[in-house]
């Protein structure tokens, strides 16, 4: 068994991980932490947890996680940076669900984050745990830098295009949808029920973090920089982010073909029928991304429609997946429930 | 392996059965019918089964049900009564989630429902499915008749009072709440998105098909005839029946000991602490009822509050449990999924 | 033209009251006063009325309420019980659109809402704002005390039940669900949309601080008196309150007449035809109560169903109706508005 | 007074009108028909017009359409198409809301329509009705063809850069979110509530039948051909459009001036400041366009957001504009009301 510790589990990707977790047949939860809730029982904040989850939250100063195998970081961004390292040094190995150890310029991750950064040596070290680009590497990973909700989906969707080297990559255009959860579950006034609810609304058009993370991720995979216009919107849904891209074909090629043998092997990314679109209740609760491609009208745009739950494929799931392959384990593990539709 | 046949998949609680069955490590599932999507794939209609289940829906004039250990009826009313005899005869243990076999009374029953009963003997041999209340005649039944959804929920949240004969039994009254998916699948103006989405409503106020079963549930547990108002509504979430109970004391008792007692060894009915109010939420996708009992300013009036999913606890979930009743294998096989949240 | 201020302006029961107030043609806004967001435009902070509100926020110190003729306190509890008396004393007349004048009995009131009250000796003064019971005494008030979001839809749905008699007092039971812009506009974590959303719970259930209101207006309807059960819900949906509400009959009547009649004359409530089920949107954004009265399967317990906009007749709408009523204008100035619906 | 019929008005753009029309002072309401519904009450089947609109609906066969000044057809493509002629020929003057006059090429209608058009000589003489392009023909028309809410929101958006011919006008990109009242008020699975509710999807990605109308109405503003790549998506709301908008820059400029000078004279075209995000509720409800232009990071790709209510500026609202235009009546006349939000 896998001991596993959480660090702030009171936020959706903690409660998230709770659910895989707990359901996992590798994994024995040993501790979670939250300087907010300590003393709290887990299922007394998450009832869904009731008889399953026995633990309680715990004060981060107590709590034993150096006894874990694998400490998860569901923490806001800057926090594991700073607590990660005692940690890892002592052998634990972990994966950070916040942006810490994304991406590599660290001048350019301070100028987003706004924050100094407090380790980059172990920036240096970390692995992007993107298995479908780093399997290899992630399996000796030490510290995997969890992806991002909407890098996931967005990086999925692009990759082949980007890889094969067929498309415009100075001016990549990604429209991203994502349900509310993807913005937490911290009170604030713009995800109330009374004003996220029959609205919709773009937002972070200007410049949104997961910008860079998503600019570094297609970079590697053209070995170039890339363009990328990228516009976040705020959907009235709880899970579930739609990225809609568009690329200008540059070199002709069976699109279809080249997204299917990109991802044979790949057990959770699933490409659909010609003609197809995704819905993203179609993935909700599940550890999946489903992905289309469209050449409307037989122009020279392509058009690729890449769905995931965003605390599953791209928060939880994805870090369960990754603990998986660190520790050799079938990659599926626990990861196979169904989707929830409707 | 149980060989597992479906009638009728393509509602709501038929992919919530091949959900709930293909992860099911006792299940092979064998057949599913459907006259109007014959020849069509189950996962071309609900993606999420992409890649799980590869049966295609066969026209039931041609499914070899009669090679099945179980078949579970998820057809319309009136269908089950006309086929299910012949599964039956040739020893095919049936669950049928309509409400064929529900209502002991023939004359009640067709005058609720607006035909002619067409095997009356078969009713008097169904056993009624709520475990908590007959379990041990589950086990030898035939044929299940699945309770409905208000239903179980409603009955769960009375039984220990009724039971006990500490409320005025002729002056019940149970306001229940019910998600879109109660409704079903088909097509029909009220429950589009734009009339069922931001609105709420009652319903079927002069009298509910779910009234007389209700009663007569209530009724057996009572050892005599119960009062009951029933008013049902339409709510905009998809999944969840949320119960709100009232009953005026006629004898004194600890209540929340009476509820924590009955369910004590219930894997699937869970007695919140004092004070508490159960979210649908807390139920989604999972085989589970959640029971509060609060007596507000002490007064002579009980206020219970019972959730579940309509589509599991309420229908596919508990023909499961009901199928594990049957055939011998521990009751949570299959079902011990966490509730998905948010 | 009326010379109109309102103290807090920034939640819904402030924009709606702008929404409304921007439309009446004998209305001039004078002020909007908010301490947080003093020197804001109030169509930089709600874009709807861009253009047609030119107002910006005041600090309430500098704002000069003295020289309108009417203010609304859109506040939250205790805040117009400190601000109204000065102005009052100047001859400005006051609607309190919270709940510091609601209640009669300061002793009560103090219990409920967890203050001292500042000044009971304008409780006394105040006139409760429901203008199907007070209207003639509305018109002379000075400070009118504005009905809550429940209040308004349990007591219209009972009113004429218990004026007339003909129901068990001792007993009656309202189910209240309401959408979540009754929770208001601060940001907490309940009312996020993504614990909101596809849920649904009671809340409040051993005390709500509208029972003591609610029962002090059925007392006055009834001369003694009266023992209410009173649960609310929270419902996803934007706006409505729905009203289910149970009596039992003492006494046979008309009661389809009854309610006809005892609204006959009035504007503001819609009594529907036998049979009816009123539903949430057929108010939205109206200032209209719609009431169905339900007798089930000729029992002995009368069902109402009586459902309201909570942000406009149960609050900004009655608001501006009784302003209406006190400046002697005709009643349905300024909300004639149709209900949006879809 | 304008004497004014609907024909078709049982769907949403129906009660639409029904609602904008009942509460335009200076129009007569005369008659609406269906098929369908022939005698019911308007207000029986709407019931938020319960006092308000008296009408009943009228056989079509039956009703003295041609005793109206202006008709409106609110009824499937290919109606108006048959039955307006004759009204035409009265002297009545029609709007169209279908789309059998949109499209000047009958060629290509016919290919996207899937049906032969039945009087292009009227195609000819119609005009299409977007006030902001062509106001002064639109006083002289006697059949005007109401705009699609895509195509509404979609030209807005793009107009004032094609017109001054600063970006790239044959690599548009217009990804387009639509609220599900947009699909009509026909019962159909896909827009059912528990199939359209917590679930976000494109559709017709290979073509939808606003490409052309929208390609269309740019190359007139163009003056040439344009190229667009068009995608729709279904959106968990029930009303509103947001289109985000992608043009790459070919000639320099001072892009928010250049929309604010285009509009500075439009009542219902809202340009919002530098860096904002228009959401959909803020014109819920509204006949308003509000846009917002950005140039991310300072590069060569310019977004422009432009959000309206599908129901209004999308449809009824614009049509009703449109008859203020024809009839010479202050355009704003009985489409003032605010938005209503939340």
């Amino acid at each position: 068994m896998i001991k596993v510790g959480i660090v702030g589990g009171t936020g959706y990707t903690g409660v998230e991980l709770l659910r895989l977790l707990a359901q996992h047949p590798e994994v024995e939860l040993r501790a979670i932490t939250s300087r907010g809730e300590a003393g709290t029982g887990v299922a007394d904040m998450f009832p869904s947890l009731r008889g399953r989850v026995d633990l309680n939250f715990e004060d981060p100063a107590k709590a034993d996680l150096a006894a874990c195998d694998v400490v998860f970081f569901a923490t806001p961004n800057g926090v594991a940076m700073q607590q990660a390292p005692a940690l890892l040094e002592r052998g634990v190995r972990v994966v950070d669900l916040a942006a810490d150890f994304r991406i590599s310029d660290i001048a350019e991750w301070e100028k987003w984050y706004g924050m100094r950064h407090a380790c980059p040596e172990w920036v240096e070290r970390a692995v992007y745990g993107l298995p479908e680009v780093n399997r290899a590497v992630i399996r000796e990973a030490r510290l995997v830098a969890n992806p991002g909700c909407y890098p996931t989906a967005v990086q999925l969707g692009f990759m082949p295009l980007v890889e094969a080297g067929v498309v415009d990559r100075d001016h990549l255009v990604a429209d991203a949808k994502s349900g509310v959860s993807g913005a937490g579950r911290k009170a604030e006034t713009h995800i109330l029920f009374s004003e996220a609810s029959d609205n919709f609304k773009a937002y972070g058009v200007p410049g949104h973090r997961h910008l860079p993370e998503i600019r570094q991720g297609l970079a590697r995979m053209a070995g170039q920089p890339v363009g990328l216009t990228f516009v976040p919107h705020l959907t009235p849904l709880i899970r579930g982010i739609h990225a809609t891209l568009y690329a200008r074909i540059t070199k002709e090629a069976d699109f279809q073909s080249l997204f299917a043998s990109r991802y044979a092997d790949e057990p959770f990314v699933d490409v659909l029928p010609p003609k197809s679109h995704p819905e993203t209740r179609s993935v909700r609760s599940a550890n999946v991304c489903r992905i289309a491609v469209h050449r409307p009208q037989d122009g020279d745009t392509l058009v690729v429609l890449s769905v995931i739950d965003n605390l599953v494929k791209g928060a939880a799931g994805q870090a369960v997946q990754n603990m998986n392959i660190m520790f050799g384990i079938e990659e599926k593990t626990g990861l196979w429930q169904l989707p929830v539709l409707p």
